[in-house]
């Protein structure tokens, strides 16, 4: 990355809408919105916006009417001035010699006080599909590259203005798809994960530091208690680590969504059960094309739970699916699955198993049953809905807080890999080989600090900010 | 419309992308802003912006130490103390006491120097589904209810911050699928259309008053040459009223795009040459869903126009269509086209219509033929497709330019009839008749006073606001 070009791009969604943001950062950023609007932007209008017109630029920028008024111009200090000077006859009359693109905000933000830690300049500018294009060309045209994925994230990471597990969390917060996957976003965004992460590199950092220096002495020359002391704090920072990796498991239900498989025998009614649990959906549901489209997934949000919902009617089953030797996809599924409702025609199954929901489908059809393991649901009549989502959403909630000590916010799985690592070198430490153990307590030390981006490599921010969208 | 309510939206398209604004915009404004980031906003702001948290708002805004601090907290003057306000340990400890949803930008705009002319507040936060919809429900939560479609739009016109005819370019902006049809709309949303418009309903009006103020007096009381006046003006006012709608059709096939019709017998190639001209695209193509899906619609971009492409292949039509006695739709279609494609393989017909363009497809096939009323393409080699292209876009830009005055932006399909009914209105005045032509001058007026809303009615405002989109 050459920090020394300005990068732009579209932050907003593309299609139809009312406004679009057009964003540029790096140095030239100034240059880039003095030569739009042709009005000088420089650092003394840091925190303020003022509306303008957009003129189209050209590679070389012809000396017209626009720029000799460029030129005369003073910075504009007083808002209300420029707000004013947008009347229709200065409009009409710059059209005939700037060739107009659009008019809106110009958003100014002076480095190191914005986003990116850069030089920043927001065009906000009416949306659809051709004005931001326009607004975005112009920008490439004076002097700016196009941003690729994620990279004002990743400048405002290098210059310090966030750390690798807020950078995660800005686009977990854009692909929430429900509000506790937000409100977990949002409290890594705010940085509650943070503190106890850096806690847990400044440990490791100094127990590999201690070791390293210990390997300049001979054994006698250390104090007799440093092997005791050592090992009590790698078996200290070790429960710290473990303690964390027992909160993965709902970061991965918030942000990948909990995967629920209906299985039961053909005509059960495990279409009509899932087409049911959509019915009601607050969430946006759409198809999720998988690798094959011979099962059905969709997405939908019980109780607050992210849920990808999959019916395994087109896969070839018969009797209970858990018991059942149904070969291949549906095992793979089931075997998956954080939850899978089980429908049964009665009489129930015994089996006993924490993932499986036991669902009596079509109980409008077998009104005098009450087995109490199972849970009554007509997908015709609507009853008993409620009270499986309700159940849904218990299990995964227990699911979820297996092992959670009241974490303000979870571990993502990048995360969990590194803990992992750091884990697994820490056990690796034998006291007794200090060479090994300075090693092995380095590796603890770098997985650590991956975390927040301490220690990073070209591949770590690649596979971080490959997942983000142009334009953040 | 009641003005004391505070209005609400998301302004950007729905779906993935970094940033997202939500819009509020009356009396409440300020207050709506306050409570989602626990700081006082006002007047004092306008033209500035700054970072906050944005946190949830209940109907009962309850005691904590969030409002405490909004209590205390002082007019902010100074952004750069605003800017560096936000650190972690800031939000980590809101998060505790305020329920979070986000943190993003506040602009704020003072009446009457805002889109709307009403005090406005803009929260610029992530994109994605979840945290602009939370935003929007604490805006509602906090006193703001949700804009109707172009509702923003519409309070911009009826507190004479743009005209209707600039409020429609506004949107014919957002829906612009081509540069072309984004420029006609930027022409006219910088008013220059305006200053015609006004002075065609400037000359009605003064017709108009003059003829109800000679209603007062007998014949012999009016000057002598008054019929002789009233009547020259009305011609010269009727002239420049059929100047204008002579600029009516480029209007049309910018915003609406050119029908361009595939015709030709079976298998001579209409579906591929649909697909090879598609193949090429450069603005969005999509099927557009009709009434009917008998027949392929594609939108494509040729030449800087946007062109409806149909293909009959689905309709019942043998030989030449132009000629043959294609029953319903073919014959509709090519009724109504813009341009017509007919597709066919040698010889050629011979008919003479300046709507048909006359392809020799297939031409690969028929390397011998050099019928010069033919273009000859092959949709296989791409053979003489660019041709084509050029082609279509000379009689596309020869058909709007008919009558055209070189006009700075064109005319909508509502003002032409605004325009037409004015016309066709003096054109029944009969200066003979005092009572009829004060009567018919006067509906002259109020229409070309609805062109841009100088004269209006609860009706026109729906039929125009009714085709924006929530959120502008």
């Amino acid at each position: 990355m050459d920090e020394t070009e300005t990068i732009a791009a579209i932050s907003t969604p593309p299609g139809r809408g009312g406004v679009a943001v057009v964003r540029v950062s790096g140095p030239a950023a100034f240059a880039v919105a003095a030569r739009l609007t042709g009005r000088r932007v420089d650092a003394s209008l840091a925190g303020r916006f003022f509306h303008s017109a957009f003129f189209k630029v050209v590679k070389e920028f012809k000396e017209s009417k626009v720029v000799k008024e460029f030129k005369e111009s003073k910075v504009v200090n007083d808002f209300k001035d420029l707000k004013d000077s947008k009347d229709l006859n200065d409009l009409k009359d710059l059209k005939l010699t700037g060739e107009l693109l659009d008019d809106g905000l110009v958003l100014v933000f002076a480095a190191p006080h914005s986003y990116t830690g850069e030089d920043v300049v927001e065009f906000q500018c009416h949306g659809g599909s051709v004005a931001p294009r326009r607004v975005l060309e112009a920008c490439l045209a004076a002097g700016a590259r196009l941003a690729r994925r994620g990279e004002f994230t990743q400048r405002a990471f290098l210059n310090g203005r966030l750390d690798l597990s807020a950078a995660e969390a800005v686009i977990d917060l854009i692909d929430a798809k429900t509000d506790r996957a937000a409100d977990d976003a949002v409290a890594r965004l705010g940085g509650a994960a943070s503190a106890e992460f850096e806690a847990l590199y400044a440990a490791a950092l100094d127990i590999s530091v201690r070791l390293e220096h210990a390997l300049d002495f001979s054994e006698d020359e250390l104090p007799g208690d440093f092997a005791d002391n050592i090992a009590r704090d790698i078996s200290s920072l070790r429960s710290r680590i473990a303690a964390r990796l027992a909160t993965a498991r709902e970061g991965r239900l918030l942000r990948e969504g909990a995967l629920v498989v209906l299985a039961g025998p053909p005509n059960v009614g495990k279409s009509s059960l899932l087409n049911a649990l959509l019915g009601e959906r607050r969430a946006i549901v759409s198809d999720t094309a998988g690798t094959t489209r011979d099962f059905i997934e969709e997405s939908v949000e019980i109780g607050g739970w992210p849920v990808r919902l999959v019916d395994t009617a087109g896969l070839r089953t018969a009797g209970d699916v858990i018991e059942a030797e149904g070969v291949g996809r549906a095992e793979e599924l089931i075997a998956k699955a954080d939850l899978v409702l089980s429908l049964e025609e009665p009489p129930g199954s015994t089996k006993k198993d924490d993932r499986v929901l036991h669902v009596l489908s079509k109980c409008d059809l077998h009104p005098a049953v009450t087995a109490t393991r199972l849970l009554p649901v007509s997908a015709v009549t609507g009853e008993g809905l409620p009270e499986l989502r309700a159940a849904i959403a218990d299990r995964l909630e227990k699911l979820a807080a297996k092992g959670e000590e009241a974490s303000g916010a979870d571990v993502t799985t990048r995360q969990k890999e590194h803990l992992q690592v750091a884990a697994d070198a820490l056990a690796r430490v034998d006291v007794g080989d200090l060479v090994v153990a300075a090693n092995e307590a380095r590796v603890a030390a770098e997985s650590l600090g991956k975390i927040l981006g301490k220690v990073y490599t070209e591949d770590l921010l690649e596979s971080i900010f490959s997942r983000f969208c142009v334009g953040k």
